[in-house]
């Protein structure tokens, strides 16, 4: 199944956060809701084959890691309130090395972006950049993995990491400079189109 | 330049919702937030060459057309509630026959979809539908309309309206059924890339 990797850069690690000021006071929460939107909705359904992990480095409690798993997801709707709300849930949870879960479908552990790397494995690394290949010359498969920074890019040592293993691809989706979220809904159709075909 | 035509059946005309229930009591105005946002948001940058039309349908004083236009457009940021804030604006204006300005960028009018049509002419209308011609098979093209549904989809009515157009394609996006900001996001992309070959 897709997974897409997502870092938050100075994304709220402290579960007390306003849900009326997300774009405010949460080092940016919102685009990360934006991107778990991205991930799984569909018209009346969820895309149950998806996995995304969030990546929290803000203050006061890095590294935090959220992993939303399609395939046991509940309660998750298409709005950034609501899905703030169940990402409140999971900070509530005392994380250590291992994931807890928190709501159905919805998991935390303390990781960081080498952290999640290594339990994905050998998979392939698609990490979406402005440059990089062009996408249409790229036979997506279902066990990529999908990397991307969040408001701001990744930090040198974070892409040396990515760099540094042989399965990464530097990706582009186009001649603009899309937010996270849009590349998600790109790339996920994408893959939809190659797999139908 | 694009322009996109999203229709709202149920969406509140009043200016007096309330932001912290976006989801709940506004006839889903949250679908509608996000269709802009897939329309306009470029990291850091907003596409200037884009226009979409929301079409409110729901009570208490339907119907109501806000257009955003993002040659002029100021003050959009790519939360929900933000914009929200710029509708409420727009639906405290008394509207009329002829667009009236609300905040930069943004116009009002009592307008329907047919309304909306005539004023945009004769240019192609690509119809984004569950089931229709692929879109990898149509020269897209900046002056094309897209239309859209809301959470439901258009009225036998609106659909008529449409095909009667000789300038209408029913156009599928993909094997999946998809949300309308979703829709938004994947058209310009393709539109990106084509202009760009």
């Amino acid at each position: 199944m897709p997974a897409f990797v997502m870092v938050g850069r100075k994304v709220c690690t402290d579960p007390k956060f306003s849900l009326n000021d997300l774009t405010g006071s949460t080092g940016r929460l919102d685009v990360l809701l934006r991107c778990v939107n991205s991930a799984f909705m569909l018209s009346n359904d969820i895309r149950r084959n998806v996995e995304i992990y969030l990546v929290l480095l803000g203050e006061p409690d890095p590294p935090r890691a959220i992993l939303f798993r399609g395939k046991e997801l509940k309660y998750l709707n298409p709005d950034e309130r609501s899905t703030a709300a169940l990402v409140k849930n999971a900070l509530m949870k005392d994380a250590g090395a291992d994931w807890v879960n928190s709501t159905p479908g919805i998991f935390t552990a303390r990781k960081d972006l080498a952290g999640i790397l290594e339990e994905l494995g050998g998979r392939r690394i698609i990490y979406l950049k402005e440059e990089g290949d062009k996408i249409s010359g790229i036979n997506l498969d279902e066990s990529d993995v999908f990397v991307l920074g969040g408001k701001e890019d990744l930090s040198p040592v974070e892409e040396a990491l990515l760099d540094g293993r042989p399965e990464t691809r530097r990706v582009t989706l186009g001649p603009r400079s899309l937010h996270a979220d849009h590349c998600i809904t790109i790339a996920l159709n994408l893959l939809d189109n190659s797999l139908k075909e």
